[in-house]
């Protein structure tokens, strides 16, 4: 049987909040995608590595974060499989710029995507999200994107719309 | 905004079937596909035309049921929009053939998916599959496919493994 | 802190069918009472025990099968805890019926329960019934009952109604 | 065919806290108690009536906001219907003892409920203490309670445990 790798690195954002029922807030604490996300799904020929490198909401990201995101995508391109990144909305646009300029070429898609609405939550998009980054991940070329809401776009291309709460092209 | 139409047709198979309270019957009576499914995804910028075509567990799918599936295909095929088919999962390697034989070539991709586990069950596979073919419809080539559990197949590259309950490319 | 000992004693029924992806079959099979609605309920001082003493679509239980249930019931009396059956719907009154016929004088509750719809289905009743039965064998007075829809029945006042899909009081 | 009314007061809490996707607040803003909860229940011989007296979380419930609640009750109480309060958890226990002092003699019962987890989340506890309120009322004497996780306490004897998540017996 023939298995292809898929690479997800989780670095928080609303998607993997979590809620406290001692205090009511709502963070970003654990990473909880493959917990309530992956385990969902099926994927009989897909070899799942995930890896949780940072817990943040992406508000709150600095230049140093973006860095840290680049060297582990870095790390594992010789792995020649795709990669998907979990990542908060509020920058993603921007993580996915920076990692096309620094990347350069690229032999697999890089594929960020993320969600408007926890996945502790109902009636939130990451299962839907999570799930099209997966499909996108076998079939775009080689490239840096945003995948959202059944949509693809290229890095540099796109950004978010706080008022439709989705991503569209970038005029 | 940029839209992008998306024709889906419903055929029945297990991923439709619903319970009946007084009898306990599973069966295929109605389409449930946009109430179940197509209402809990974000598709901002996705017009969806969804046409019930027939209700009919696959097994029981007749050379005129597939010519009948055919003919609704080669009226929507004018619009240029991609093509999903909702199909029972016993026949759709053999539909999918059939398909590809007859229409010639396509200027769009038309996309067979299904499910093993009604959308009326707990841990359902439908709403994963509904939700990759929607992706794939937006990234492949032109062709005949059967998208499934994170895998595109084309038409006569693929079969049903019943043992491992999904589908798998054809030795 | 006071902890309360509930028995659980599960005999199959519609409630507990579930579903085979080999063969599309719905049936009882195993008890998944415990796995779908038992570790779903916060009960922080309940003490639960439960024993899976039958697996039968309640339509084909006999006489025979009536006396294990009522030997089984007899068996957990001396602990003091109130017992939960689960059921199947068709014939719970009868059981419930032929169980406060024989069993006399109760210091407990002793209530049956079921549903409509399996609980691995969407929309089942399976949740609400047990999560009332549970309840109900907190606050009713010994004797023998159906709990179902918000309504706890005493044996022999009680029948199932095919139209409404729910229990009655008996004319 | 009988019918039982059964009034619903909703007061705001924890358990009605709804999720703003523009700013990722969780917060009272509206009553989901009816369209997340009550329409997912069977309730076929219950006339409910569900009514949204406050929109608070009980950490800012005020003295006139418990006197507000009294003067609600009261106003029902002639009807001589169970009544379900829906309230916040942290002072839960506070408004029963007020509303008991305050309230004399009863015909029916008066429950408080609410959640640990929005009802607006995976997991929470809210389906289930709703359920569980709703039972209580049909089979509790004339009264004022708190239900919760399959409990039922008389106010005055009930405190909010901020380690184990739950209610439990006063020492």
């Amino acid at each position: 049987m023939l298995f292809l790798k898929l690479i997800v690195l989780t670095t928080g954002g609303t998607i993997e909040k979590t809620y406290d029922e001692s205090d009511g807030s709502l963070e970003n604490r654990e990473t909880i995608l493959e917990k309530e996300v992956c385990k969902r799904l099926r994927l009989p020929t897909t070899q799942l590595e995930i890896h949780s490198i940072m817990k943040k909401d992406s508000l709150y990201m600095t230049d140093e974060d973006r860095h840290h995101i680049l060297q582990e995508v870095r790390g594992y391109l010789p792995l020649h499989a795709p990669i998907v990144i979990i990542h908060g909305t509020d920058t993603m646009a921007k993580t996915a710029e920076y990692l096309q300029a620094q990347l350069g070429p690229l032999s697999v898609p890089v594929i960020l995507t993320g969600a408007m609405r926890p996945v502790s939550m109902q009636d939130s998009d990451a299962f839907q999200n999570v799930t099209e980054s997966f499909m996108a991940a076998r079939l775009a070329p080689p490239g840096v994107y945003i995948s959202f809401h059944n949509q693809l776009f290229p890095a540099g291309r796109v950004q978010k719309n706080k008022d439709t709460l989705t991503f569209e092209w970038k005029k």
